[in-house]
């Protein structure tokens, strides 16, 4: 195979593909050779494009599109089934609008393979599902699968800017090419559409929560349009920033005040012109009085007020509200990790119906570790949407080798108590039958050959998706499916890989914010270790105010001695993590300031086993590089380069994690380093006086 | 073949491997069977990646590199040829250190083909070219080629910006990734080498020449040296830009004053250091007293002072300055066309032998069309180098089909007669034999897959490289070659699209600056028309101020009625232009101000004669555009859909132009629209109101 030939321009396609490599496949399948498809409608000429693509480059034949009587493979809607279906038909009747049934049926005493669902995208869903599956196994022929997904807004979040840059972005530029859109619409935009389609995510954010209102004029919605056009095959819906203060900046209007008749007047009106530009529309994110944006709290209205005035313009059009609850004030002097729940928790039931209150994993801002954040569960009668950061702001930007769906499964199996044991994140966010429920996730993806900067990032975009469409998948099953697809199928392979894959954000977690430390990184850009910042503007930018470190040792305490942070937890929660027998160790200094010699469970103290952490962070990066030099049987010499590459990276990072931030905790500790830990290669001047002006991903300059 | 297989996946390869398509042959050859190259040095193993890419893809084999008796293809230094190949010893001798001979001579009785040298970098030169003849025609056998490179110094200048922005860049960001460097060595780096040594660029320049002090720093030069050391293999050396206040700004010095001692000793320690870190490193590309950045003229010293300066420190390591003479003054009210040769001329003579003075092709800017600039042949005790624009700043970014190569000929043709008749543009920047001689090339490169923005943008890129090895090349010749390499070979193919590219830099001058008209685009990001812009701080900034349009008529006067520019240049010249009989339509408002009614050749007045220029512009894109649906049947669908949308990009835009400058200067002329022309869709407050404020490629925020 030319395309396997080892030359960088034919290796890149290997980069790009993701998950949908299609790798030639030793045995034989005819399960493509004539399918029976509809492609009146554009989602069915997807499906058509797909299969022809998977069928050339897996099996090297062409299929046959035909509605011919000997189909290998059936792709039709339940309405278009026969009777004789039926049993197939009840089955696949007890599924939700996206839901899809797979099984290998008698079709005029052939066996044949039959894909079925209410409507296209179901048929789109279960086709990607059987590729999937043929990947995985290329002789599979027999199927019996029903799926569905369990969550209805499935979106990603792109933090771009409308000048082409990405905030918290570490792969290259934003995709979205604004100065030749509407016209040229580049075939990256339908690869991504493609690739997302394959994991169930059905909604995007097309530019930055620290929105620009320029998105909203017609100069930009007709661009949006294009994209929308483009997505729309692959059942993507497009959703907008909304500046709040739009109306003043667009729309020559004095205020922005929510209760204004002219202000809900402008939003109606803009979003029936949005409509116009984009039938199916999905709605609003928006970002309101938080970090400097404008909301509705700049008229003393609070946001409630906000987020339901644009509801009741999106409700006609059956649009919906992301309304994002990561706040902090700057006045407000009480714990930050306390201040969303404050805010919020009191509107519990005042949002309109196609409101989705958007919180983030965790009570302070997308850290290695955080427990789960104390409003799931604390607003039964709202709807709450997950928001997970698929970018690595806080983890290494796209040079380090961190599997996050291993931190979202920790979140959602987090059991909030809050009706009672097996409450999880999971099944609060799941919500009730048939409404409003989803999870969004703040892209990792750029201008990068390999689209996420680094290829195991890629399985970050993957994986995000696989727990959007069912939040109860296990981490291990999607590392392994992802690596199945993306590398090779051999169990050797899969089996080591997978396992330095799983371990990975454990690692990363010892090597940066051990023990429940967090929020310690250099400022603004988030770039390696900054915990002795202690000169910003606000108190909680300061690394010093989540560390807490002093002579008598460290830690923030959340107990009621403290913050009480833990009071807007379950009882049951708040009693395990307040006790000191009972706080896992990876939350211990989260949520108690302990002294420099305190005894843990392994009998060492405290100052040792933080260096013992952060040392075996730095081992376990160690064994990934070997464990990676083990793999290059199995795989192409330029993705493995690339990776081996990527290492080298972490693991001299992982070191200066450690060191700067152990010779740094010394000056108050007063301790030797514990015999385990290597020593620092520099004195803490050093560290302190590293700069990187231009290390990317900061906010943009407008 | 499944690479060629339509989807977008596989496509991706089609742009990203520009000219070096090594498409399928359907003809056999035994060519590269075996082949007998000493791949001890890394220029030869290059050699041996690319011969073994090209053989797999073009004829499905994998060559054996041995040195055994019945080679197919022999490639050996000159010091390695057995005696009895003295005649082709004898030929090659005679080349340059850089160029290579092609023979197929008789070795043991079977025809071989031999790629002989003085050096490893020409056995590459000599491979790449071997490359490009069997793709224009693969069953070729019978060589005899010999050939050098008429330039030393053949670089791209990248406007890269250390935050990934690109100064003028309308390809995506930069393709460097400080970030990951030096440890992640990306594989465009080496397919970006591969691209620029097939035609025999061997500089890069890599960052700004509105430069940032920090690329010389420690921690950038050690992540320059890691993109030195990738590129050296392909010959190809690194060159940073030297902001002028570099001592003061991270040398701590209170002056940059050329003639202080401190200044001149921090220079020669500073290029010590580069060269600890690059051993080949090529010198200085200064932007100095221009646009603001700083120079000498900040401390009372001259252009020669500070070139020299930097000259004697890089002098022991054999490096270069190439010292830009793009500069006017802010105080100087003098015809800014007149101004770089007013300035630089007095100190013919006076630069050290390491300077090479930098020259824009023109005298403005990088205009669709420009005269040629006065200096070239106005310093013979110096040496001038040429400076062209590859990004399209002022023709269309990549949204347009511009073949560059046309402007780039033209201009080397133009005939000084600074030494009589027959001193070209081209003889003079070729200087005298062995000495210092160069061509730069501001790059169109990005991050987008078909690297340029536009997959026509590529051939400005190659046909760059190919003018700089041989400034006497035909554009046409360039044309059918890239076209050839790139697309298909098929005749009718090469003959109908190499029409339209030979043709379209005359369009583009037609459709926004016709009969001499320049810098009329809109302020600062020159996206569009602006020639009613009047209020900018200095004079020349403004559009008004080059076009001069009133109701007596319209074109700038440089003759010795007016600014008298055309004094610059050669008696012979000045009377050509100068004279209303003579002077081309082309530059007849460059050096013209004429009244709207002015009879031209044609017998029509000027007016009508601008309008019909603008409509012909205009006619010439639509004819692009069906030629380009004719030439559907010879490439690959992605390809020839990607160029079709942007051919409709650029038929809005050219009408836009067409439309804006017409109603525009109707305001003047106060005469109706000639009836050739389609009459503009909107009025001129319309034209005025469009704005466009994140358009790429504008100058850095710092």
């Amino acid at each position: 195979m030319l395309c396997n030939s080892f030359t960088a321009s034919a290796q890149i396609t290997k980069d790009y593909d993701l998950w949908l490599q299609y790798q030639k496949s030793s045995v034989a399948n005819d399960i493509f050779k004539n399918i029976a498809l509809n492609t009146k409608d554009e989602t069915n000429k997807a499906i058509q494009d797909e299969l022809k693509t998977a069928s050339e480059r897996m099996f090297q034949y062409s299929p046959t599109f035909s509605n011919s009587g000997n189909a290998t493979l059936i792709i039709k809607k339940f309405s278009e089934l026969e009777p004789t279906q039926k049993n197939i038909i009840n089955k696949a009747n007890a599924l939700n609008d996206e839901g899809f049934a797979i099984e290998t049926i008698q079709n005029k005493g052939k066996k044949t393979v039959l894909i079925t669902a209410k409507n296209s995208l179901g048929l789109l869903y279960g086709t990607f599902r059987l590729l999937r599956e043929l990947q995985i196994d290329p002789s599979k022929k027999h199927f019996s699968i029903a799926d569905e997904p369990k969550l209805k807004v499935r979106m990603l979040n792109h933090w771009d800017n409308l000048d082409g840059t990405v905030e918290r972005g570490y792969a290259g530029s934003s995709i979205w090419n604004w100065q030749k859109l509407p016209d040229f619409i580049d075939k990256k935009y339908i690869d991504y559409a493609r690739a997302n389609a394959s994991v169930g995510i059905n909604g995007v954010a097309l530019i930055n929560v620290n929105s620009n209102a320029l998105i909203l004029t017609p100069q930009y919605l007709e661009k949006v349009s294009a994209l929308a056009k483009a997505f729309r095959p692959y059942g993507i819906k497009v959703y907008l920033t909304a500046r709040f203060s739009a109306p003043i900046e667009i729309g020559g209007l004095k205020t922005a005040d929510p209760l204004n008749q002219e202000v809900q007047q402008w939003w109606n009106n803009k979003v029936n012109e949005i409509y116009k530009f984009i039938p199916d529309f999905g709605g609003f994110l928006v970002k309101a009085n938080s970090e400097g944006q404008p909301g509705p709290q700049n008229y003393g209205r609070n946001h409630v007020d906000g987020a339901n005035m644009m509801a009741k313009a999106l409700q006609p059009h059956h649009g919906i509200v992301l309304w994002r609850a990561f706040v902090y004030s700057e006045t407000d002097s009480s714990d930050r990790a306390k201040q969303a729940y404050s805010e919020f928790v009191p509107y519990d039931g005042k949002f309109e119906d196609n409101v989705l209150v958007q919180v983030k994993n965790g009570a302070i801002d997308f850290q290695p570790r955080e427990p789960f954040h104390p409003m799931f569960g604390a607003m039964p009668k709202s709807k709450l949407m997950m928001e997970y950061q698929i970018t690595q702001e806080y983890l290494g930007f796209s040079s380090h080798l961190v599997f996050l769906p291993k931190l979202y499964e920790e979140v959602l199996e987090s059991d909030t108590y809050k009706q009672g044991k097996g409450s999880t994140v999971a099944k609060i966010i799941e919500g009730k039958p048939n409404e409003l429920s989803g999870m969004a996730g703040v892209a990792n993806i750029g201008s990068d050959l390999n689209w996420t900067g680094h290829p195991f990032a890629q399985a970050n975009w993957y994986g995000f998706g696989r727990l959007a469409w069912n939040p109860e998948l296990s981490s291990e099953k999607i590392a392994e499916e992802w690596l199945q697809q993306t590398f090779s199928k051999d169990s050797n392979f899969v089996k080591t890989i997978s396992k330095i894959m799983l371990q990975s954000r454990e690692s990363v977690v010892k090597y940066m914010t051990p023990l429940g430390l967090h929020h310690i990184m250099a400022t603004n850009h988030h770039y390696g270790p900054g915990p002795w910042v202690n000169d910003l503007a606000r108190p909680e930018w300061n690394p010093v105010y989540y560390h807490k470190a002093d002579k008598n040792g460290i830690g923030f305490d959340r107990t009621a001695t403290g913050s009480n942070a833990l009071a807007q937890y379950s009882p049951e929660i708040a009693q395990y993590y307040g006790d000191l027998k009972t706080c896992p160790e990876e939350y211990l200094l989260w949520f108690h300031h302990l002294p420099w010699d305190y005894k843990m469970k392994n009998g060492k103290i405290l100052w040792d086993n933080l260096g013992i952490k952060y040392q075996e962070g730095v081992n376990e990066v160690k064994n990934m590089i070997t464990t990676w030099e083990s793999a290059k049987p199995y795989i192409d010499a330029e993705r493995h380069q690339e990776v081996a590459q990527l290492l080298t990276i972490q693991l001299k990072e992982a070191i200066w994690w450690k060191d700067a931030c152990m010779t740094y905790f010394q000056t108050f500790s007063n301790l030797p380093f514990p015999k385990e830990m290597e020593t620092p290669k520099h004195d803490l001047e050093y560290y302190k006086s590293l700069q990187f002006p231009f290390a990317p991903g900061i906010k943009p300059h407008w």
